[in-house]
């Protein structure tokens, strides 16, 4: 007890934060300015508000309460990111649903979050009827009318009845405790059942100011959404472009040309995505010839970019920053800020530094790359690969009703990726490889990243994969997924083998190639444990 | 309770928030780069990092514990910066002292903060030892050795050799809670004895983080010190520009040809000051006829810029955002965000907009407009005058050993400003008055803020304050005090008090002007109550 102890907390000078705070202040400063574009609709930042106070307040007459599970399955859209606001508003907790998972998983999600409400685009009402068909006490199923029409019978009511039931002046309440849960994502993991993350208020807040400094963002940003919301809440990005006062513009599908096309009406500033979106981007885009009047920036997560791509990038006109995280993490955990002097540098040195995933953004106290075997810090020499471990205010509260799960991510102090790297000397980490995902061939381990580095820089190769196989002699060789560039001629086995031969030490390069499509799971990863689980054992 | 609340805090996802990790983190990211310049005196972020962490074991290895204050008079330099992280990295409380302040008022503040030790820059020797004299336990006086030489025999040791005694490569703690007290920062009342703001690490990471999202910074900001940083410890911008990784260009003196020249040879981008420094620029600069290369943003707090500021800002280039706070509130409270349509507007138009104080910072939860008589909000109607009322995160913790004045100022879950002032009906704020500096006359409110920017308007008009005289008839009636221009034929009383007759009310416009230099703090504030005191009662 010292002097300055005395002075206590007081409904002036403290008040739990939450990004609700957000809205409602840009909702005061920039009420007339255009908050979000979804196709033919527009609103305004006091339209937004107003409609997002309105759903909060029909959600409480629905006799939803604090911690209650209000749960979506909807495209990017008005509708998504009002529930971002709205839900919360209400004291209850998002869950965003991933739209490309099967009935039997919807159904585990529902069941497992409990979910009282569920709002769905009428686009997926076959998948919610197979999925709630053996519930004894179905959500109140809320249909979102638009692309598909209007709900054949499912829904109790459609989602703009409901809102009417509220009144657009309520007030909504601030969490009693910043710590209170805003959302539920749950991970699509490649085995076994989903985990659902519980994201925190304080996180929330944390995250979406973050996110927008460390990109940059001002009242002039004007973000397309080319990455799901429902990817840990748009990587907290359905907050932060609110928190400056930025324009959200919405994107149903993944579109390459659809997207240049909004990019240029709406003047867009910012976009996020997965790799295989900035593929698919500058394919067609490079095919169709165009370039960007004013460059756009890029996040790109989840995979490092090789130089290739952002010759590529940079010659449409995408700025490419390269981003790291999990949904434990709000998505971001570190990014790849370039330095000055890189500009220097040529274009593959460039490449070569981009591709780390980079230092920890503002929300976060340490990322460190620790020994499995001992947990210490190990040291910051390009080289010795640990796991990468996390703490910091923008991780997770948990996972829900999974208190084994959560003790072993959180154990030690910190947050465990799962993710193997190394730290360069520069305070940058580099991912080398998935735990699960490393080759050990004679007692090394090999990274199966690395060697799919290799193989993206082979001309005919797309995408590429890179497992186990299992071998007599060495215990574990790599075994090469391949699927070759769409118009051009296949590559063969040998070729793609003797590439990565004279690029790297020959007990990494691969022992067989597969030529073909990669199966990947709804948000897009490659389910590297279908490719093992193809090879004889 | 709920399904979400067993979820705890743990050490991987919950850490007390502190701008102290933002230097740690610049320190990472950008360690080669120019964190400060003092001068002939460059620091990285690396050097400026690992010499705060040096003082901070300095500190803790001369018995300093957490909860002790530690005081400094020092103007703008790397020490003073460094006091900034070393002192609360010690778990200490940094209480950083006007240096304008006589040894009476010196003296008072460091007995009520209870100061273990005090820095000094030896240009203060002679007044620190006056202060100091009564003392029977004197602060263990530290010597900053800069321009004025060595000690003269008072000083402890110097700077420099205390922080020898630290080892460079120490670790700091973080707060046990976020909610202890970092600074302690004494208001410069016009009256009575200072009061010690106590400011908590919560609130001054929130506001480095939103004071830098206002201000639109990044890593390629480069921010002159034209304020000092023991205001409101620079208004959080001692840690604001730490926390984007830009550069503090220190300036010891407030000189205008200097500042000139700081911003071309740094690249200046960022600077903020008292109306004071934004008039001296603007003759100085104008006179010698030179306009700065790049535009360089000057946020100008404490009074609203009339037109001709902003027309001569524009014309020398400076873009200039009006801010507006108190020692309470860390500095800003609100700013007064330029809309996209102001653009379209006469520059008349557009200053009578930018006048406004406007709105909160995303620090802050709410600034409301309340009536005096019953706490309740009034109309936004642009003429309800009530008073400033504030809440959020961003409010300091209270008053130093000073329960009355703290709960007087917390009253009702509000931070009550003092000042009067209007809601505008796009939710931006006006000053009208000090409550205490509201003219009654004849029953109406005169604001002196209002007659005082009528005043400021006429062409020989430096400074001006209006204060309200004793008056038979009226009660009290308008009397203006007057500082000419420098270089010119000084005005009459009678030509004034004409100039305010023709564009104001006939009972608003003054019946008395003095002309003549104008009393002020040592903050630079004028001294209403001297002008006061010099009238017949």
């Amino acid at each position: 007890m010292n002097k300055y102890n005395s002075l206590d907390k007081t409904a002036a000078n403290h008040s739990a934060l939450t990004p609700l705070s957000l809205l409602q202040r840009s909702a005061q400063i920039f009420p007339a300015k255009r908050a979000v574009v979804d196709d033919d609709r527009s609103l305004s930042y006091r339209e937004l508000y107003q409609r997002c106070c309105q759903m909060g307040n029909a959600l409480r007459c629905r006799g939803i309460k604090t911690g209650d599970t209000v749960a979506i399955l909807c495209p990017n859209s008005h509708e998504m990111l009002e529930s971002h606001y709205a839900v919360p508003m209400a004291g209850a907790v998002l869950n965003s649903v991933n739209i490309r998972l099967d009935a039997a998983t919807l159904s585990f999600i529902l069941a497992h979050g409990e979910a009282r409400v569920l709002f769905y685009d009428t686009q997926w009402e076959n998948l919610v009827e197979a999925a709630i068909a053996e519930f004894e006490v179905p959500p109140l199923l809320v249909a979102i009318e638009r692309k598909a029409g209007v709900s054949e019978g499912l829904a109790d009511l459609d989602y703009e009845s409901l809102m009417m039931e509220g009144d657009p002046g309520a007030s909504w309440q601030r969490p009693s405790d910043e710590w209170d849960a805003i959302t539920l994502n749950y991970t699509s993991g490649t085995t076994g059942n989903p985990k659902g993350v519980v994201y925190h208020h304080r996180g929330a807040y944390l995250a979406a100011m973050t996110n927008a400094m460390v990109f940059d963002m001002t009242a002039e940003t004007v973000y397309l959404w080319t990455l799901p919301m429902f990817h840990c809440n748009g990587w907290a990005y359905t907050w932060a472009i609110t928190a400056v006062g930025g324009t959200h513009v919405c994107l149903r599908e993944v579109d390459a040309m659809e997207i240049y096309r909004r990019i240029e009406d709406f003047g867009v500033t910012h976009m996020c995505g997965a790799p295989v979106v900035m593929n698919m981007l500058l394919q067609d885009l490079g095919r169709e010839g165009v370039t960007l009047s004013r460059p756009a920036h890029f996040a790109l997560g989840g995979a490092a970019p090789p130089s290739s791509v952002i010759r590529k990038a940079e010659e449409i006109g995408f700025h490419i920053t390269h981003l790291y995280g999990l949904t434990e993490t709000f998505g971001p955990a570190t990014l790849c800020v370039p330095q000055q002097e890189w500009q220097q540098l040529s274009l593959e040195e460039r490449a070569v530094n981009m591709s780390r995933q980079g230092v920890p953004t503002h929300g976060l106290d340490e990322v460190a790359v620790l020994d499995i075997a001992n947990g210490q810090p190990l040291p910051a020499d390009g080289n010795a690969m640990g796991e990468i471990c996390i703490r910091g205010n923008t991780v997770m509260k948990g996972y829900l009703k999974n208190p084994e799960a959560t003790e072993k991510a959180f154990r030690d102090g910190w947050f465990h990726t799962g993710d193997l790297a190394v730290m360069h000397p520069d305070h940058y980490v580099e991912i080398r490889d998935r735990a699960k995902d490393v080759i050990i061939s004679g007692g090394e381990n090999i990274s199966s990243l690395e060697v799919e580095e290799v193989l993206y820089q082979h001309p005919k190769v797309s995408e590429a994969a890179v497992v186990a196989m299992a071998d007599e002699k060495w215990g574990e060789v790599p075994c090469a997924f391949v699927n070759p560039v769409d118009d051009g001629e296949e590559p063969t086995a040998e070729e793609i083998i003797a590439f990565c031969r004279e690029r790297m030490a020959h007990f990494k390069a691969p022992r067989k190639v597969v030529l073909g499509e990669l199966p990947k799971t709804a948000t897009g990863k490659i389910r590297k444990n279908m490719l093992r689980d193809s090879l004889p054992r």
